[in-house]
């Protein structure tokens, strides 16, 4: 079913959620045109990548108009599946869990949290972002009668191990990794890591090198 | 002062979290030395990529031998500036800075939490991973008095403008940023962005892939 032509470069992919949350906030102030080399501006991106990266998806500038930003906010939201209204459930209500479930976000960018999860029998019945922790015992029900496509995991390593095959076998499209350590999953299902140690470890090297640049 | 020839390529620091990662856990199950191919097979990277990587900072691999888990795992230590003990602090106590405060691998990533701040009342005093919230009134000589390097910004984008300009006034390195929006520092200060909505835009796009190529 790839009715689309266009294959967009994973590298620009990777751009594109940066791009929608600037568009984004260009439209909640009302701006519904904008240059390539204003944008620039704005992302700390050269005007001539921005105008490299929309070409690969139809580039909708127009030669001394600028871009039409709700058109481009709606297109790279297609090319990023944001519409799709995923069922979503999160595993693991502790802090992290839990700040991920305020996290506002959810929504916009098309996912739907339906249900979270966690094995503690003290968390369960408590009550985040309007939706009941239920213990892993319901896990299978629950996603078979909610149709859950996509599992956020909020969990320790040594819980992963045990969990990742039950989502698998679910039927589970995909999984939002913040635990720490790589899952082995299907060619069919989809992984986002969230590491954030690795995260952590790069700002160490940011720092170190701009202090080499210091005191060079 | 840049005493050292060697300079590792931006793609290759990119992956030295992970390689970091997995020969730490081979050292804790008293593995000492691996070959490129067997720990292609454990990261699922190609073992010529391995030693492509490896080759960048030294290659301490020899034919037949394979490479030396502890020697390795030091030196990528090094190259990130593990060792370095950055006092650090959180700003924003909310259920995330929670989470990032009992994060148990901050002292193993060369870096030593020492205050957590939040401008709610109702917070101040409570008691977090044995270190007590203070009132963001206390910043400047807490961070004056204890020679804080780094700042994590467990922060909703609207406190963010605020905070930014006290910290870097005060000196602060480095900014872990986990708020929904890019900020501006000076040149000499190190800035590593987690976005959780743009890793949640990847994952939406990386199911409509999945999708596409299991109905092609």
């Amino acid at each position: 079913m790839i009715q689309e032509k266009r294959e967009v470069p994973l590298v620009v992919v990777k751009r594109l959620p940066r791009y929608y949350r600037y568009l984004g906030e260009l439209l909640r102030k009302g701006i519904t045109r904008i240059s390539s080399g204003e944008l620039s501006k704005r992302m700390g991106v050269t005007a001539s990548q921005i105008r490299q990266d929309f070409n690969c998806f139809g580039g909708f500038g127009q030669q001394g108009y600028g871009y039409n930003v709700e058109k481009l906010h709606r297109e790279i939201a297609n090319i990023l599946g944001l519409s799709h209204g995923y069922k979503t459930i999160i595993i693991g209500a502790g802090h992290l869990g839990h700040a991920l479930a305020n996290h506002t976000n959810f929504a916009k960018r098309g996912f739907e949290l339906v249900g979270i999860f966690d094995k503690k029998p003290e968390l369960a019945g408590k009550v985040i972002n309007d939706l009941p922790v239920l213990p892993m015992e319901e896990l299978e029900e629950f996603c078979n009668t909610h149709q859950v496509n996509i599992a956020i995991l909020a969990l320790p390593k040594s819980a992963i191990i045990e969990v990742v095959p039950r989502l698998v076998a679910l039927g589970i499209k995909g999984l939002w990794n913040f635990s720490y350590t790589d899952i082995a999953v299907p060619e069919d299902v989809a992984v986002e890591n969230v590491h954030l140690s690795d995260s952590l470890m790069t700002l160490s090297y940011k720092i170190t090198e701009k202090q080499k640049q210091g005191d060079a």
